[in-house]
């Protein structure tokens, strides 16, 4: 099992996880494309909300920048702090909020604990796209044809390391392996495989596993994390481009 | 192999574990009992240097502290830095350079690329003890006998994870929990499990799977590294008094 996980010597690329926003520069050097990974729920729902008509998500920093947008005409203000929808706004991180609407034209300013956090600090890699179980497929099909080194971002949880995003990190590196393309020189990396691989067969067990928050929030939140742990929901890859996620055309050649 | 490792619900204290220096601050709280761990190799050569006789351990910070005791009567001074000992120095942080020596009697003053930076930070810590394979039952069945929350702290590899500390973490934490009287609280804590669990059936496997600074130095590092990976090869448990590290009398009746 362990030797496995590295057994391609003759890789052209690289592709490792992060598992903090605040390592970020420990492990940003010569990696062309960053994913940021925030499965519960940041990098979910925008997936969910691009699967559902969404124009552009802009990524706000603070809860202030997000408020100016309440009740702006074409503009949906999302904000959560701590698993909670900040007071004022009428949407959180919950990708199930934007399921079964029709969000054609509309444009998310969204503020979130950790995810957008974590397309902060990766702003000004050359490419920064977004990852979630939803789009695990047709992210991993996009990242296996581009030539540069990939950096699985995982956002964490208040600067802690996060089960569900490494083990997600894990599910695409274990794709990207296997095309022989790419290899990995960081011990997070194998970790995550590992966690991946212990998890394999039932990633909905990763949040039973998961105690502290998860016990306090579990019920209210049940629906929204299966939701973001169904894999290939969705084939739209979020793009950063400028300061607003966009979809990414995924029929142009290879970056 | 998931709800394994979070079986036990019932348990009295908590075990954790921290994955860099870095973050002890985030994991430090209600942690009575610390264990730092550095695997390749400052806290295998703690364990080593007391098993062959020395009185006390002074890990300091900078090698300018270790320097003051080299050629002084009854010292050994010992200083890494980046995997080599540091010029002018005799030792660095090999626990063979203190096999089949008689050490009786003599203090090393001990300054290390990381595991002597993880001692700084949790210096503060109700009891602070060394952890490495060399001494993981007598180290784990002292553990299970107290009455505390017990953070496992790893050095990692300059402020990033490393593979070799998280897996003997979850090796300690795999007998802790096995008691039933320890649970645990945060995800990196599974996942050090989940790591254990994948490399449990060959440690020295670890090693080959962590690719950078092991292709680098392997060949030279060799007889090292498989020393620092054959567990129970000591029973002394080496502990933070003041300034010093001392030998732990594991007779004295559970702190």
């Amino acid at each position: 099992m362990m030797q496995e996980a590295v057994s391609n010597a003759d890789y052209k690329y690289r592709v490792e996880v992060c598992f903090f926003p605040g390592q970020y520069p420990l492990y940003a050097q010569d990696m062309g494309i960053v994913v940021v990974i925030d499965v519960l729920r940041a990098t979910s729902a925008m997936v969910a909300a691009f699967e559902n008509g969404v124009d552009r998500i802009i990524p706000v920093s603070t809860i202030e920048e997000a408020a100016a947008y309440i009740g702006k005409e074409g503009y949906i203000a999302a904000a959560e702090r701590n698993g909670e929808v900040v007071e004022g706004f009428a949407y959180g991180n919950s990708p199930l909020a934007y399921v079964g609407e029709d969000l054609s034209g509309k444009t998310i300013v969204m503020t979130t604990t950790n995810g957008t956090k974590a397309i902060n600090v990766a702003k000004d890699a050359r490419m920064l796209v977004v990852g979630s179980f939803l789009n695990l497929t047709a992210l991993s099909e996009w990242l296996v044809q581009q030539d540069d080194n990939i950096l699985l971002l995982c956002s964490g949880w208040k600067d802690k390391f996060n089960l569900e995003d490494s083990v997600f990190a894990g599910a695409v590196m274990d794709r990207l392996l296997e095309s022989g393309k790419f290899g990995v020189e960081e011990d997070s990396s194998i970790a995550a495989k590992y966690m991946f691989m212990s998890a394999r067969d039932n990633f909905f067990s990763v949040v039973k596993a998961a105690p502290r928050r998860r016990r306090i929030q579990q019920l209210q939140l049940l629906p929204d994390v299966k939701y973001c742990l169904t894999p290939d929901q969705s084939a739209v890859i979020p793009v950063l481009k400028g300061s607003e996620l966009v979809r990414l055309d995924t029929t142009l050649s290879p970056a």
